[in-house]
């Protein structure tokens, strides 16, 4: 495996014994981290772990390639259409795997207009012409507000143009039979892809979701699910100190129950960045629960937090060196990236820009990640790496199998189910009451009262 | 003014005892709070509050909007280099009001390359002609690293194109008299804007660090400095329970005395996302000190976090609802958007879609706010809302001031340094040493010991 695990700084050996943990933390999580490895094996065997076979669906590659030479050959634009899980892995795979300003410079565009701002998504109609744009559905449900209203409100464009073959730039990828796009499927001859059941959404990366559009921008999707499936192994692993997802999980874990309530992934690579966006999701939504799964009330979580080196040294460090001692910091290094920068100083009368001759933008990035990480080490602040040897689609699958299967440790290790999201129905029904869908009348009546009995305070 | 602060949801009426706050606890700020304003009055009178005046300071417009005009008919690109507080604020104000995919279609195109990573800067380089471009370095004293290696990166490849008049491709805004740049400007005729001392990076948006690429992008920035100047006198409000700074910086610090840790901000619009990670440097270094006016040791601050509405709430609002009662959330809600987005059902046999029929995306985003407040609120989660009546140069020139005067309000209340950095220090002096900067070899002698003695701990 091309990347490293590095916890050294967890340790109390490094970080001192306030802040730090010792074998002995570890040691006590083994046996439980032994039956929750057991019971994911099990779930992953009967099919209910749904992310733990996508690695090996290799069968379902050619169709996706297939399909995305007929994108690349009929479509000056890709549009992918989906919020959340169905969102977030597509962007970062093309953020970290392609150009870094792919739609100056090829085609087709590709666009993730992943909210519904009628600003955002009218600066986007003012770009494409829709009739010769593919545009990707993605939803299990079909039933995603979002999802639909970005779907209807293109439809209309797409139908003034196209009138009834308006069907012909539409892509789905949902659930294998149910569903609210299976019904359209029905009636127009639309192609789809299928999300595997007990596959959620914040695990469906590796699945049709994200490697559609991964297909289409030209990565190597075969590299994605090889370094995924070779990950797989390794976290599959019975020492489970040589294990990283349980390792993850378990620093993550035990300085939860130390009070850090906080989570930083800082990337030192802007290739890397949206990754650190797709594990807020992942960290957040999996394990940000009220009730654990003997139904006590528990309120658990720790907050993940997006930070770009060198970007946010300007911006969070003075924070995580000075301020509460609250974080867990993981940093994303990369040893080889593609050229190295080589520096010169070009204006030799100042002498202060010296140091940097003969130097790299590589060397520099990497000694500010270990100067940061000095600084952090020598505070007391515990952090650790993940040090990728390049990035490229094997390591990126790997990592994000990783990241998956920590989850599924930490859910275990926290005693919560972390595959569904409960916490988020409240709100969907207070959407649905305040934009009057049938139904809902006396649930908008209800907010009606509250808001009503609200005291309010503003200026 | 046109923006609305609405703190019902913090208070106790609304969220409980528990986790709200009283009038009475507003009440014990008070006379502190007076002071700091006092004290803030004093030193913008004296000139050591530099922020402050910028608003004020219309004289030099004429210089920006001239340069700006000739960068926009000679120039093919506009490259923004600076780091931090010289480029958070730029970026902002570019995406907030200029189109969202502004590169695509308008010339010049606008990079802001904020980060040393080697392949994303060299993806730039692919996408420009260097002789056709513009590069603007923001920096006060010439000599972050950063800034000054992407500068000696691009100069390289200026200097192949261009040889010795590689200087008419360089604008720089620096200190008026002292650093780096200004001895560069005195071997080439290089123009050069000032940021005016007493300005510290992050406080500098409302200069020509911001003002500059804002103009090039043809942005009302007359219209900024006047909502700007409008904040100013509301934030200079004796009856503070009036004004928005000192309630603004007295609910965060009251919750970070109740263990509040996070604050997180949430726009419900694309346009207003990047002020997020403004307002994360803002809130981050300027609060997370170690150490008091006092110098006694209190490791205080309080963690900023982006979020994005719509769009985190299929990824961040579950932990928010259900998770830790640990964060104060700011949404931003936006009145009204230029277009509404009507949508229709275009699949009338499904009936799950009739509810958005002659409904719009402008109502759907607000809906989906208020649903979240409602669950937020309803879970005792203290929330606020800045609501902006639209997004323009009026409205974004004053959401910045009151952003930054309830800085300084809140670092007297917590009795910091609100405008100093120390704690990046470390680092910096550890990247110097690493790079083999000259007068710090002794300082690489002891990183190196330390690097031995380290335990570790890999996989």
């Amino acid at each position: 495996m091309a990347i490293r695990f590095d916890y050294s700084n967890v340790m109390a050996e490094n970080i001192g014994a306030e802040h730090g943990l010792s074998s002995a933390n570890f040691e006590q999580l083994i046996p439980a981290g032994t039956e929750i490895l057991k019971a994911l094996r099990q779930k992953a065997e009967n099919g209910s772990l749904g992310f733990y076979q996508l690695p090996n669906d290799t069968a379902g590659l050619a169709d996706i390639l297939n399909y995305a030479g007929v994108v690349k050959s009929r479509f000056e634009n890709y549009v992918h259409i989906g919020i959340g899980g169905s969102a977030l892995g597509p962007i970062a795979l093309q953020t970290s795997l392609q150009d870094s300003y792919y739609n100056l410079s090829h085609k087709p565009k590709m666009f993730f207009p992943d909210n519904i701002d009628p600003d955002w998504l009218n600066d986007l109609l003012k770009q494409i012409d829709v009739s010769k744009t593919l545009f990707h559905v993605v939803s299990k449900s079909g039933s995603t507000a979002e999802t639909a209203a970005t779907m209807l409100y293109f439809m209309e464009f797409l139908k003034k143009k196209l009138g009834e073959r308006f069907f012909q730039n539409l892509l789905f990828t949902t659930d294998p039979v149910k569903g609210l796009l299976n019904q359209i499927a029905r009636e127009y001859p639309i192609q789809c892809f299928r999300i595997p059941s007990g596959v959620g959404g914040r695990f469906s990366v590796l699945s049709p979701v994200g490697l559609l559009s991964a297909a289409v921008a030209g990565i190597d999707i075969e590299g994605l699910l090889k370094g995924a499936r070779e990950m797989a192994g390794i976290c599959d692993h019975d020492d489970l100190m040589q294990n990283p997802a349980f390792l993850f999980a378990a620093i993550h874990t035990l300085y939860m129950q130390k009070g850090k309530n906080i989570s930083v992934m800082m990337p030192y690579s802007n290739k890397l960045r949206d990754w650190a966006d797709w594990y807020r999701q992942m960290w957040a939504e999996s394990l940000g629960k009220k009730f654990d799964i003997d139904k006590n009330i528990i309120h658990v979580g720790q907050t993940p937090v997006k930070a770009l080196g060198t970007t946010d040294q300007h911006s969070q460090v003075q924070l995580y060196v000075e301020g509460p001692n609250d974080k867990v910091i993981s940093f994303l290094e990369v040893e080889r990236f593609e050229q190295n920068g080589l520096l010169d100083n070009h204006f030799e009368y100042i002498d202060e820009f010296n140091y940097l001759k003969g130097k790299t933008l590589a060397e520099l990035i990497n000694a500010e990640k270990s100067a940061t990480e000095l600084a952090l080490t020598n505070n007391q602040r515990p952090n650790l790496t993940f040090r990728f040897d390049r990035v490229d689609p094997y390591n990126v699958g790997a990592f994000t199998f990783l990241l998956q299967a920590a989850t599924a440790f930490a859910g275990g290790l926290l005693k919560i189910n972390a595959f569904d999201q409960p916490g988020v129905e409240e709100g969907k029904i207070a959407t649905y009451a305040l934009m009057g869908r049938k139904g809902y009348e006396s649930k908008a009546e209800e907010i009606r009262n509250q808001l009503q009995k609200k005291t309010l305070f503003q200026i």
